[in-house]
């Protein structure tokens, strides 16, 4: 049997090599029953009832009711203890695992419940919780007179260590993670090297607007708003086809529910051999790779996000479906739009295209190709056969864009010309157009925000629910 | 066949349906002999000799011999315009693949040579590079009299895309690739969760030192020297075992051979049940885990960077050596070096225990525990044995620090307390203790500085070149 000091301030000190395996709350089954075990959970809630009290133990998404009832284990003084503990708290409970006589509702362990024998306190919570767990996870019901508590959005980010244990902001973020892994997986597969790229630059690439300043030992520095010159510099040095994940920053002063200051980029750039769309379907099929994984492998984290936000499963086609941005122009005016074929979309106009092609093709993901040169950055390559089109795209989910890109200008020339024509100051860009001087493969890329995917494969309307610790211009903390 | 036009300005726009499979140069083998073939490659080297233009076509790490001499398939002017393509010009070249008389040194493909029938330039590279590839892959011999050039560190990172473009500079950044790729492959198996931190802060947790500010708004922030906070935030928020892998910025102004001001930290916090030490072997196998798997994996780029950079392979034990502070110091006093029970490790006595700890053990990675609490952070737990003693621990490659880590204080008043013997502002670290108030697992954790382990797995001597875009103080280009 083990045996453990608690010292002074919660340090734990294992006096004995015997350690007791403390079994995970998931393994806990009729299987089990009559065993006694130790676990490690939280005290989710806990209820007193003459002599008896009845805990709920949480671990992750999972929990299970305890008793804690006086007889042979427990004296009055220890249920008394145990109803005392504040909720949150860590504790260590040994248990017999009794068979329930009725489905225990409320707990994912509804077969079984632990009839306490033990209980030491780990890690005293304070008594008073900004929020409350089950307010947390609450669905919100418009109009009804009965809705109970829920938490907005402001108490959740302010008390994130808190909000992050319920059982939806965990699927969330296992399945965040996912997408990563499956992002990786895919382009390794594909032959894809992972590059590192610089976050603190000398220069603002694209003209010096939305970049966040750094004081740089006696000068000053920027933060990188995209990797895509460093990922381009990487297929000027011929590593062909490159991919990188990490934060990518806007100074943009925009209050949405789809911008944040710091996002995490899931970047790509390939080198082609004929033609962009080369380039186009390796990153449309790694979307559908992540897709896919997702529905494989997250169908739990899924359907427990569902239970508080519900929503239409994510649909796709394969292959992707691509459209011209003339067609897209068409769609939107045959629903009465009225717009100019060289003018962008505005954010409700995407809306609408998206369920127009929902409707059409029941796909909620799909490119749109060929925008018009005008409304694309100075290194957009135009289209070689409609000097008003250019080799650029965009991708969506659920009627949002989640992916900008195009194939860029390789040849330094005509780079220069574009710069120009944009304006730019060429002293500002030089080192850009220098890393095309000796010798570079035609190459396009784009670059994918994550939260924004997370958001979209869930249906969840703010991308403050999928970054862990956001930020925007009014949130800086925690 | 194909059919492409070049239109001004480079665009290469595909008219033909029908396109040519490009061969990779590292297919092209005595199987392929006598098949017409098209490949797509760098000028590596030219040499013109009368009728004959013999080329070394280069591709990523393989090159081939291509011989374009005049007869049925090319005319003079032919040979010549081949023979005037500048160096490192990206060229598409049809060719008869024919099996070589003798072996052909200096090319990857010794076997074969191209003889070829039409050539096409991809993108030209301007006549006059700034550095020589063939010099820049050049082992440095000291001493030796009619030593040939080499390039220097400067002019490589200034010509950066020139430099990566080398068979060693190839291979230190596939073999980077590998590095992460191994880490989280076996993070992800252990049960792992993978989470993104913010970078941009707005306090300096450790008392705001060697920070960099950033304008945010109308307000100031900072960059984050290290996610720590944010992993634990997120062991208080129930995820148990996390990582991340993203840049960490120290404003030191260390002009060293392995500091950077930007840097990747492989970041790893983890709660455990009874003692550190669950967590400390965890790590140790992971790096053990990425040190196996770059031997199985990466062999031929292991051998591409030693024959510029000859070294011994990297030794490793398992399961790790694991030796105590107070014995690494007895193994210096023997040595000869004074020193007191509670000092640091200065660099030259880490190299020498590093040297000491090889011959004794014969391993080149260990871990060093139970630092004197005196030099470790405010944060670092105690030993709950001896109060002169900590929870802590560093990690070495071949006596160089890879990891800094520690058991976490999670108790708020402990914390409190230990800041205050630190004289740090309670204010300014007021959401740090905040975070472990709401019941806080026992945890520990560290952070692995990738260009480090990139470095000292190979037997490199400076960090510049294992980071692709390297920052230090007098550095922020390009």
């Amino acid at each position: 049997q083990v045996q453990f000091t608690e010292e002074g301030n919660g340090i734990l000190s294992v006096l004995s090599t015997s350690i007791i395996a403390l079994i995970r709350i998931k393994d806990l089954t009729v299987e089990k029953a009559d065993e006694v075990v130790w676990v490690r959970g939280r005290i989710h809630t806990s209820r007193a009832k003459g002599k008896q009290c009845f805990l709920v133990l949480r671990q992750q998404q999972f929990n299970i009711q305890a008793l804690v009832a006086v007889g042979q284990h427990a004296s009055k003084q220890m249920v008394k203890f145990a109803a005392n503990i504040n909720k949150e708290s860590i504790v260590d409970v040994e248990g017999v695992v009794r068979k329930a006589y009725q489905k225990i509702g409320g707990c994912t362990q509804q077969d079984v419940e632990l009839h306490v024998q033990r209980i030491y306190v780990i890690s005293l919570a304070e008594p008073r919780l900004p929020l409350q767990l089950d307010d947390a996870v609450r669905p919100e019901v418009e109009g009804e007179e009965d809705a109970r508590a829920t938490v907005n959005q402001d108490t959740r980010l302010d008390n994130r260590v808190i909000d992050l244990r319920t059982s939806t902001s965990q699927a969330i973020f296992c399945l965040q993670s996912g997408i990563c892994q499956l992002f990786r997986e895919t382009l390794i597969r594909k032959g894809f090297v992972e590059i590192q790229t610089p976050k603190i630059i000398s220069a603002a690439s694209e003209g010096g607007a939305n970049v966040f300043t750094v004081s740089y030992f006696k000068s000053s520095a920027y933060l990188a708003q995209s990797p895509q010159l460093y990922k381009q510099m990487c297929i000027c040095a011929d590593f062909e086809k490159v991919f990188c994940v990490g934060p990518v920053f806007r100074a943009e002063d925009s209050n949405t529910h789809r911008h944040l200051t710091e996002f995490v980029g899931l970047d790509i750039e390939m080198a082609f051999n004929y033609h962009y769309h080369e380039v186009v379907d390796e990153i449309a099929d790694t979307l559908v790779q992540i897709f896919k994984g997702l529905q494989e492998r997250f169908q739990t984290e899924i359907q427990t996000v569902n239970k508080q936000f519900p929503c239409e499963p994510f649909k796709f086609l394969e292959p992707t479906l691509r459209l011209e941005y003339r067609e897209a122009v068409a769609m939107l005016r045959e629903a009465g739009v009225e717009m100019g074929d060289e003018e962008d979309l505005s954010t409700p106009n995407e809306k609408l295209l998206g369920r127009l092609v929902k409707e059409k093709y029941d796909t909620d993901f799909y490119i749109l190709d060929k925008y018009p040169l005008a409304v694309r950055p100075f290194y957009t390559m135009p289209d070689p056969v409609n000097p008003k089109s250019s080799n650029s795209y965009d991708m969506f989910m659920r009627g949002e864009e989640i992916l900008s890109g195009a194939q860029r200008i390789h040849d330094p020339q005509l780079l220069t010309e574009r710069a120009q024509h944009h304006g730019i100051d060429l002293e500002k860009i030089k080192a850009y157009i220098d890393s095309f001087r000796f010798g570079a493969p035609p190459h396009a890329g784009g670059g994918i925000g994550l939260e924004r995917v997370t958001m979209l494969y869930l249906g969840l309307h703010n991308v403050r629910q999928t970054s862990m610790f956001p930020r925007d211009p009014k949130r800086l903390t925690p």
